[in-house]
């Protein structure tokens, strides 16, 4: 349990960036480590904040239509061996199931990196005719990558995740539906988690194995590297071909039909942190907030507790908690600081005496006395200016580190600098893009439009701004 | 996708009950059969009725204080080995994976088959004063057991669960724990699944490998067997001593801390089927239900469409389905049957005529006209007298199928004549269970109650009661 020197064990931000992102994941009780190399066990506090996240989002899908399933953890190994690009994409990272008990296994099984496999099986088997069109489906699951390097919620050799897949009888309306959930991801991480995002395709080098078309939301982090915050994937008829999923169009012609398949995942939680927590722990944003109004009480007499009462009644609309606990009022004050919670309300005998409390904002960790009568009006008004001043922040942080070169040689004074994205012109090329990355350990992060120039890179003509930098 | 022909696929219920099950869970659309032997594809029908399991579930032990967390999927060997007894239990059906990519890993490690050794050794380093005490978790995961024989809900390869687990300072607040967490779950079986259940302690044969007591709640399904439906484990020290958890109790000594798990699973719709399904398809508690009130349009006009709306205003507080599609009249019919929605709404030019709309009840297969004034009063009252009559037929079943023997030859011509419960004086003893079951292919269910007598079996002196019988 932590104890009140443990609130000054953060290491500052502007220090140690990594080291500082650990110690506030850790000091919050978000996380403990788990056995397995590179997974993590999810605390009540951090869990609280992903069954938040998985409650807004979910209900955004369904009110597009989506449905919920849930398909099996693990993939025979001839299956994922179907798609070609797509199985080369994760041979590495397979944790493999060879036997159960003392047997082994005819077939080596993997668990699940992703789904894409064992939901185009059970499409193959659903869709006969164009009337079976669309699916669209989604599942709330756990799945495993083995990452050499992992870090708490942003690389994690098993992760908390949705994956969306769909399946259509036409591109267009694919291809609308990626896009879609591109802008539910986008909307959901600017007003949702306060984090401004840019929407963008990726280049043909780091598109999804197996994709035609991917799409992404990328945020920029207080230390200027970029974060991918949740994808998009157009799968044209890849797949379909793949496991040859055709349907009865109404002409009664067979035609295969087109995927697609979306996620975001805990690494979100990773986003917020470095988003909007600071030196003294966690700041949250109000809609995942487990706690959105902590109360602490200086003293425990009835007057105070009949006012505690009456806060509890009149903003019962938000989640609220009071620690009773016998921890003392300093611990108390460190707690809800180093957890994020959004507002903070401090009652005692001095503040009664004037019919006030004192209540603090956790991004300006201001005191303001605030009458009784006025507390409901004030905190409605400022846990809407907390968001809103968390996600101006971000955004100045963003467009601080957002540069633009046209050059290679541009691109690396301005990274010598410090991190940031810097928008050039690029051709589009995989080997030219591999090439900047051996050259400078960067790669793209998304297109942001069509338009002539150079190549930053190798000088030949080329048709698109691209966005690249650093990126965990 | 269902035809009409396929309403009629249902094998009737007394000719071949194994058979009806599976037609009936494959028909209404809950669920496929995964590419890995025993595991199935949850379809959206079936997912939500998880879901709304989940939902209910959930907000009862929030209720409680339960704070959900989530751990890591695989357990390393090692670990696993710890406590005997629980290794024991579940050696022959752990899913192994014992290497990464081309890598062969340095120590096997399993999927979970339930998680109590991962979160002891976290409970280890979360524990040290009275102070931290009680601990209250809950995870919603999937866990694996490779189960030699499988059927759809009642026992697969990989199923979804909650398990709860929950550390105390002394013996008597764990087993008080332990023993609301079971009348939770009588709860939930009764009033939501309309599932009448058994609740008591297993024999020492038949409890959870590593527990000090096992609660349960058994359910006798149409065919006279049970089905355990929810168990709730309490521990007293055997987690804590082998895992070494202590802390410092309020008078500065060390003491070992008080263990318990809980857990209901996807098998629960299992039982609901078992208890509740007809030759007709599902019948579903509304509870849980996906839809609870179907509305089918016998045209497509526009005055039928206008009375839709209304419904849909007036009954908003209900899951409401409107089939849009261009399926036939008679199929819509089915389908709604098939799946086991509570209450249908048919509406017709000649019901509107006469101010009418044609209502029927799933568990009837009733036809009644209802004014459209009443409508709303009409489905309030029969959805009640619905759940209330699936719940009074159940039961009259459990206890037509419950029976009393004092004698192995009794017991035995009882079990002769067809399935169901048999309430027997029994010593106790795992010797002589032992040999019950090899003997009568039976096992115990729960104990009922304590009494003095002399055991069926053994003829021993016994001083307890105890149910006997087939199950699932």
């Amino acid at each position: 349990m932590a104890d009140n020197k443990k609130m000054n064990l953060i290491t500052p931000r502007d220090v140690d960036f990594a080291k500082w992102y650990t110690d506030v994941v850790k000091n919050a009780g978000l996380i403990d480590y788990g056995h397995v190399k590179g997974t993590i066990i999810f605390k009540p506090y951090g869990y609280a904040i992903w069954e938040n996240i998985q409650k807004i989002l979910d209900a955004e899908f369904k009110k597009l239509g989506v449905e919920n399933v849930y398909f099996p953890l693990l993939i025979p190994k001839s299956l994922l061996l179907k798609e070609a690009d797509h199985v080369e994409g994760f041979a590495p990272e397979l944790a493999t199931v060879t036997k159960v008990g003392d047997k082994t296994l005819e077939e080596e099984l993997y668990i699940r990196p992703t789904s894409e496999v064992l939901i185009m099986t059970h499409f193959a088997k659903e869709v006969k005719s164009y009337r079976d069109l669309p699916l669209i489906y989604n599942q709330w699951t756990n799945v495993m990558r083995w990452e050499k390097t992992t870090r708490p919620f942003l690389r994690t050799s098993e992760f908390l995740w949705q994956e969306g897949h769909t399946i259509h009888s036409n591109p267009e309306e694919a291809k609308n539906l990626t896009l879609k959930m591109l802008e539910v991801y986008a909307q959901f991480a600017e007003t949702a988690l306060a984090i401004p995002v840019i929407r963008g395709q990726k280049t043909e080098h780091e598109k999804f194995a197996g994709a035609a078309e991917t799409y992404t939301i990328e945020s920029i982090m207080y230390d200027g590297q970029a974060l991918q915050s949740g994808t998009s994937h157009y799968f044209g008829d890849n797949f379909t071909k793949a496991f040859d999923i055709k349907f009865q169009n109404n002409n009664q012609k067979e035609e295969y039909g087109y995927t697609t398949s979306w996620g975001v995942s805990t690494r979100l939680i990773g986003a917020i942190i470095m988003t909007h927590a600071d030196d003294f722990g966690l700041v949250l944003p109000s809609a995942v907030s487990p706690v959105q109004v902590q109360i602490i009480k200086i003293k425990d007499t009835p007057e105070i507790n009949t006012v505690v009462k009456d806060i509890q009644t009149n903003l019962n609309q938000y989640r609220l908690f009071v620690d009773e606990t016998d921890k003392s009022f300093g611990y108390k004050i460190s707690e809800a600081e180093i957890k994020g919670v959004p507002i903070r309300i401090e009652i005692g005998p001095r503040d009664l005496e004037n019919g006030c409390v004192t209540i603090s904002r956790r991004d300006l960790r201001n005191k303001v006395q605030v009458k009784l009568a006025d507390i409901v009006d004030y905190v409605n008004t400022e846990i809407v200016a907390y968001d809103a001043a968390l996600f101006a922040t971000a955004l100045k942080n963003s467009e601080a580190k957002t540069f633009q070169a046209t050059t290679m040689s541009e691109y690396q004074t301005i990274l010598a600098k410090g991190n940031g994205i810097v928008l050039v012109p690029f051709c589009g090329d995989v080997k030219c893009e591999a090439d900047v990355k051996q050259k400078t350990a960067t790669n793209s992060r998304c297109i942001k439009e069509q338009k002539k120039g150079k190549c930053f890179n190798c000088n030949k003509d080329s048709e698109l701004m691209v966005y690249f930098g650093r990126a965990y």
